[in-house]
């Protein structure tokens, strides 16, 4: 294919890198010129055919020539770049697909509607995406062509949504080797909000709360560098990322606060030991239990319902067949958790 | 020395072995016979000279020989079997030194005072102490002589604690590689409970959520196996250790809880993306400067008020001169924080 990727950060960058090195020929751009001067020089070193162009303009990079526009374009910029991108592409009168890697998928979503739709129509060719690769590292400097090997993509399968698009962009992303787990932008913000925006308010409060007491700093071990690691994330990032989902980050913010509640009290009864044992239960059953093992790969039909209760269960795509209007699914194993009887650290 | 070591799990064991690397006559007891086996055929396979004996009780652990007791022992068990210890070694007429590495403080020193004082009298040969570092595994088996090295081992030094007593102990510790935290039961356990105990409830509230959604199981990545890694460990373990500081805890969390209420607060302003940038801020400068360099060792006087305000601004001793009556002692650096503009994982 023919693919333009806007924003060339660690996942932008990490994707141009991976789609050249699979045979696409592909076209990178960044706002950043020196970026662009970097990314320009990185392909100058690639092997042989799999380097790409580094044009300096949206623009241009999604109509390399003249009359022959991209197939895909991927958006790879932060959220507050995601609408004056849109707003290029429809002024470079680019009709093709477009996905994005952005961490939150309903804005997103709706910004697609507002730049992508012909008036009264759906904005055909847009699928939403959110690949779940993130490292310490970042900008082009760190991308990785293997960043994606093993790990699971969002793909939005919404009802406005083309199933062929969406089949198109899973064949692509599966290609990759990421795990493309089918489901809508409002299951999508709901769950990274439990599992990645929540963790990120514990850990800076937790690195909060040991700031005010000098020996804590000294005593803290391996709970707390764990516990807080994400922490030394740039507020100016997390805060675009998290307050960028803040609906659901509040909904799950509000059951864990419940649940903490639920310590408090244990920690207020006559036995506060008996008392926290039962809750302290269930959240090691998870934790023990995950990840999870994966199924073998079986085929499932291509069919939007399918696709979605598959995702809805926690299962991924791992290849697509377009001419058998198939997809090669996998699923968590339902194994019993491993045994939580192993004491773990408790630094 | 002649040292007895009563329990010998991971943290026993690890001591054990490192006591007697170096070159201390050593005396291990379990309760359970089969690890009282294990100590034993390993002791028979140490280097020459570094083994260690392993007696069938209390008593005869802390008097190896009639009328020759050992100069210290080191209870290495979990908070509920402190007390029928200590019943043995009174019960044994023990009167050596007494230390402890229970990860909470205030409970063992009650414990220690209803003991070991002669009627009237504070219990003159104890001193708390709690080496911090954990590991995910446990037991005998998993003992490593090399465990302590490096890391902090806190040692209290309350009004009743003889000072010689202290220093006696903080020698053999610090002979260990440990960096000694000279503290109090009361500041210790507040500030394990900040940065231990409430790690532990948060993780295991976020590993509960994790498990009401399939969905979010499967696209849980970095920031949840971080936040959550230690929620894996035995529920009854966690709960003897954050049920056992039990107020230190609750005042902890309630912080916490209050800080997490901003965040809260943040999301719901009109632009919460703004709202949370400031919020998050401290915690980021917190994590990116943990942990501290640590300044050279300089000499200090080996006295009860110089030692503790050196663990009240975070320092710690590094050795003991027992003839001059001084410690060489280090401090965090007050470095800058690294600069919170590395954007780290927001996976």
């Amino acid at each position: 294919m023919d693919i333009a990727v806007i924003g060339l950060g660690l996942i932008g960058g990490s994707l141009l890198r991976a789609l050249a090195g699979a045979g696409h020929r592909v076209f990178g751009y960044d706002s950043d010129p020196a970026t662009r001067l970097v990314a320009r020089a990185a392909a100058a070193q690639a092997p042989g055919g799999t380097g790409w162009q580094v044009p300096d303009g949206v623009a241009q990079s999604v109509r390399p020539s003249p009359g022959q526009p991209v197939e895909l374009a991927v958006l790879a910029v932060p959220l507050p770049a995601v609408r004056p991108v849109l707003a290029e592409l429809v002024a470079a009168g680019y009709a093709g697909l477009v996905t994005d890697v952005t961490s939150v998928k309903g804005p997103v979503r709706e910004l697609a509607g507002e730049y992508l739709s012909v008036p009264g129509d759906p904005p055909a060719g847009f699928v939403g995406g959110h690949p779940m690769a993130g490292r310490e590292t970042s900008g082009f400097g760190a991308a990785d062509p293997a960043l994606f090997t093993g790990n699971p993509w969002a793909l939005c399968l919404e009802e406005e949504t083309r199933l062929p698009a969406w089949l198109t962009i899973a064949a692509l992303v599966t290609s990759l080797g990421a795990r493309v787990v089918p489901t809508t932008a409002q299951a999508h913000d709901r769950a990274v909000a439990a599992v990645s925006h929540v963790p990120h308010l514990l850990a800076a409060a937790l690195a909060a709360r040991m700031a005010t007491d000098p020996l804590a700093a000294t005593l803290a071990a391996g709970s707390f560098r764990d516990g807080t690691r994400v922490a030394a994330a740039a507020p100016a990032l997390i805060a675009s990322i998290v307050g960028g989902n803040a609906g659901p980050v509040r909904q799950a913010l509000d059951a864990v606060l419940a649940d903490l509640a639920g310590a408090r009290g244990a920690l207020s009864q006559p036995d506060p030991i008996s008392a926290l044992r039962p809750w302290l239960t269930p959240g090691c059953a998870a934790r023990a239990g995950w990840p999870p093992a994966a199924s073998a790969p079986e085929e499932l039909p291509a069919r939007r319902d399918a696709l979605l209760h598959l995702g809805r269960l926690g299962g991924w795509v791992t290849g697509v067949a377009l001419d058998r209007r198939s997809v090669s699914a996998a699923m968590p194993l339902r194994s019993e958790p491993v045994s939580p009887a192993h004491p773990g650290r408790a630094g």
